[in-house]
């Protein structure tokens, strides 16, 4: 977003790059996410057209580069994402990351970490609550089994919006039961609604701090392409963005947005939708952070 | 979907390819179909996220290979692929087919042929129920007349849902009109919902045996633009599998997915769409013939 | 769509093509637009599926060709493309233009003026009401701007529906406010309905001549691709048609559709949407056309 | 070429498309070549820049449109290929003809055929002269042996330049060897180079009338991608061209172009290469035609 | 490449970026070459592997940005891109830069013009030495002729090698023919060899200043399919490598490789050759600075 | 290539998948060669068209399917890949491996190991002995140096043919000259010949045990675009199968062909070239194993 470069302690958000996607188990390619996601920012101007105001002028916004990542040495990546984390945390700054697979979201939970486990409301077409794929534990399939168990977050105020598609074994969805994570299905998503659901996600993460993470395999391929696992009959861009601007009042203390993949994204169209997502994310980060300072 | 090959004596529902477009009057390329939907069923899986269960559990499935055709003999196809559908009808399996252009839906029917007529649910953005095109009676614009003229469907029980697009002739729907086929637009369709509109499909297809055609060119060239005559303004994918969930009751004793064209599908969408279609087509099947087994 | 080369004093309707892309600030290929949309229109064909009448059996219906443009020479091209509409006015007919990019139309407007301010219907993304862009006034940002200020157009009786994305500086509504155009954004677009929203749009247009405006960016970039400036959160094809069948019953005196960029477009899809979309306003415009004449 | 539209009888060179590849038995397509071909040569221009005359100055071309084709009915097609071009023949006209697949020389043969067998110069990757495959003895793999068996050409004045691929059975060249067709594989062309080569062609094809066919897969893949059956190890574009300059002298009595297949040529190079190569053909067969009327 | 950024007078090359297509006439999207270009060379690395030094060893090298340009104001680009190299003359700096359509050669070299004509060394496959094309003498054809006609570049010291296309007039030539420019068409460019060439190319530049003007298009379109006026029949890239080394010993006093067009280049290839061929020209211009320098 | 499925205990060549690409520090993708090539070797035959003989007619060569592998687990993706492969060679079979990224050669080589290091010749772009990059030892520019070191190769009978490249240091190059590896670079390829440079690699690899190495980024990427680190100047596939068949006569006792990168291949070119070239390396392995036999 032609954003100057600044250091944590100086800026309110952080827009911050993980290229990594040591995670992904099938098709990769989202290591070169937030180069493509930046390419295409350039598209993207500074006052959102409904509210009319621009989160440049409300926070100090800036672009923290990337985390640092060994692409062939994923426990290496894991810490050193982690340890980036925590200096932008220590910082005083919230993230808004650009992935990267959706293992990443472990180690910026990690990073994040303060004491309590925090809300989630997470957006994607999967649950992502695997205990092992290939008899690893650490990979795209797994981070919010993971985060639950490390005590990153609390299960029983995260919701999981606009999943679908078949699954190899009905007892998949056994963990997050137990938890109680709320699961809402793209059936239900459709006949309630983005508002009403929203409001039942707002309610779940409560006052207390929360973490966003919107996979774009939420949207539909149709919308956006260029991601790994992609699953057919999902929600629009339009919906997509309706869902986002319904986190307005959350106490957001950051957010992510991954599996764009750029090799599977011939026509730089899934990364202008996470440029715009990302832009639509930041003007609702930018409120939360207002609030927090004032 | 990494199925064991059977032969269909074994098998209640068998999964077969028909890689053959001899029929179709301009883009060509479904001959790939059954390839390309084969390749992308490797990122489907086994279980049904809303029913939760898993057609593989309820009856024996399995892959009985391609129809044989021969590419540049359209009679000689025509009468092979009846041949080897009138083997599938014989072992009683019921079969769940990959084309191919839309003129392999007469074959199939023809090889499945059992005394009575049957009634057909048949999603499309074409009646496909053209008497000739350039003066040629088999073709993959003809063959709903043809069958209905051999006495393959019975008129008065066939629905087509999802039509769409500017014709050459007002002429052209009097055959349909003057048969008693009811046709619901896309208008119809969006006007009144999934839900109504295939209730009284359901009711017009009656009790009896059914055949279930669908046309990937229903669905939206968005959502699957890899097909030989796209027309703009059709369902999404979301609407296309609350469709075929619709389905269930229904008594279906075959079933294809044809138009899917390679050649016209760069990023493997249409492809992926289809292999999904296809599994959720395979859930209502299993059901039926489940039924039927019991 | 394997019309007649005419001249425009013997017909009623005249298509034609502006291949020129000189006022695109960023990513050109407009000027690729008539070309492809003719190859494109190869695949349509003459009567409207829902009316069962064909605009070449109401009117005279005929191509007129290409505006004749210097692709490097822009003031010299604003000048050749009104003079080029000029004569089609003086010859009795009405155009249907495929640019070419927006700034096309401020000469079309120019070429068709006589006397009194027109209406105009113009669906976008984008309001292209800007005074300057580059420092330049002529430019794909700025025509309807200009069309006020040169009386072409009254604002009064202008409406803007489709409208979203980001923009630069909150001021950039101002002009539009001040002078009373009507900008229906995408949300209310979206919330209030199709058949709500046009009743509106044909109110504010009343009933004098008006022209009509199509920029293919307003449709959704997952249905429309190939295009310079892309938004996302856009409307389906289904709801394009739709707001284009809403137009009947307006005194229509020229339309266009603008902006699709082959280059951008490797599928071909917008362009057989522009193809399609062409259709539909054809049909509205023959109406218009026919009820004039009689 | 933007050349205007003429009958057979007024001019000296005919060009024609045949937009049929019926007789393809795997990757189809090139019955769109002829179209793309035609757009792709409004890249090129009058004057070839060695010899620096105008093929169009030195005699009468015309664009004669396409050969009427049923892309349903094989039969059909061969039989009206053959009507067509015997008008061109009668007409006084040679042919320079866009296929289409390899089959529809073997019609162009029938209908330009006048007494005695023709010589052969024959750019191709494959030879082109099996028997039968499918069982069927008219596909794109059999035309020149079913032209040899038919007395339309001479096998003693044949020579197949360009040979190159595995085959399926070593007997494949033996129908060809025992016939006397001069078959000059890959290495033979590179070892001698394009010179010396076609210095033995002009010698095999004499002074009679000679059919020159070219097929777009003798060109490597990586410059001529879009055809059906690619075999890697082909010539430059360069040696191309240069292998068709040192066609000057021989007797054409017509050409062709063909395989090339657009849907699998999504950057049109492959078109390009087919429209700058019949530019080339255009300009041999210029200098031929104005040496049989003087 | 990863370069800091920097004043020229800080610096011995500067490598610039000049995104404007204002020249072109057909197919656009060279203005998006820089960015582009700078994407591709995070794949290149600093030491050759023939010379095994690094040009960054040898001299200061520094990226200075993109010329300021209007895309839709070609007066004033041509102004503003003159003033900006201008600055860099004055610094001290020797440009090598990254178009941007053919017709930025001609502000480049006003902007470092300097007293005497320069001698011109200049890859091509077209002479782009038109007078006008569509009645403007400021285009992508013409820059050459007006840098002879303005002083900046002495005909009798010019060469142009890879020429080749058909034209539209045998008289095109007739300008440079007059005028003294050396033109070596592509045939004789591979009949004699690349040494030979590049011989008779350093004498015709002589010991004085000499500006390197490389158009991507001299390569062939299967090595560099991006670009808007491809002509096949070109020169291998290990040939365009070897044509750059053989600069060596020249007085380079600035360079410019032009032409690259993204929209047309969805693989990246001919960006990436962009970069490379920058990389090339960079080692021998680094090592001419450095003999000027000492 | 449509083969049978055997153990390596029945067969004399075991054609096998090696599906990772967990070594590639930059672009991924060559985790999905396998599939990609063995699609496309669906249009390959069974007769080398200059030999006439059929590797299948020599020995017995079976599909042996995939190795195993962990994509998200390096180590154990490094031992499960041996494992597999020693039991290839205690079957008594010789593999020819397509795939996945380089780095598989490592593990592939510790499986045949069998006493004595082997003799290595090895086409690619690049020397893959580096030491470390990203600080780890073990990824897809490393293998060389690990075999050495591991005393699995010996490097005065190990030649590198077709490297070229910047690099990122001079001393890069340190160890393969210290050890006496021979390189030749691309430069002294195409100036010597194919010929004389295979001579020259015959008598280094001697007569003892050899293994082949093919990077199919040795191949120009006009002809093999689709690959991790394409580097311009390259040999074409013309070329580079007069390479392989310049093996003829050698000892070997594996082979492979890696760096098929599908996601980077739309056309599916690359797939098709590393079908074709595994062809050629199977005819040249099956006279090795022939007369090993004898």
């Amino acid at each position: 977003m032609r954003l100057p470069i600044a250091t944590p302690a100086e800026i309110d958000i952080a827009l911050v790059g993980v290229p990594f996607d040591g995670g992904t188990t099938n098709r990769t390619g989202a290591r070169h996410g937030p180069r493509e996601i930046r390419n295409q920012s350039s598209l993207t101007r500074r006052v959102h057209h409904v509210g009319l105001t621009s989160p440049f002028d409300l926070v100090r916004v800036a672009d923290c580069g990337d985390a640092p990542v060994n692409p062939v040495d994923k426990e290496e990546s894991l810490a050193s994402i982690a340890g980036f984390f925590e200096a932008i945390r220590d910082g005083g700054a919230i993230p808004l990351t650009a992935g990267g697979d959706h293992l990443i979201t472990l180690p910026v939970l990690r990073g994040l970490h303060r004491g309590a486990p925090r809300s989630l409301i997470h957006f994607d077409a999967h649950t992502d609550t695997y205990d092992e794929i290939f008899g690893t534990k650490y990979n795209h399939g797994t981070p919010f089994r993971r985060a639950v168990e490390e005590g990153l977050l609390d299960p029983k105020r995260m919701v999981q919006i606009g999943l679908r598609g078949a699954i190899s074994d009905a007892a998949n969805y056994d963990f997050a039961r137990a938890a109680g994570i709320r699961m809402i299905f793209i059936e239900e998503l459709m006949a309630r609604g983005v508002a009403e659901v929203m409001a039942e996600a707002r309610e779940i993460a409560g006052t207390g701090e929360t973490y966003v993470s919107f996979d774009i395999d939420v949207i539909d391929p149709a919308f956006a392409p260029g991601t790994g696992t992609p699953e057919i009959g999902g929600i629009t861009t339009f919906q997509a963005q309706a869902l986002v601007r319904e986190l307005a009042g959350v106490d957001i203390v950051g957010a992510d947005l991954v599996e764009v993949s750029p090799p599977l994204d011939p026509s730089g169209l899934t990364a202008l939708t996470g440029a715009t997502m990302m832009f639509e994310l930041l003007c609702v980060m930018a409120e939360a952070a207002e609030r927090r300072r004032s």
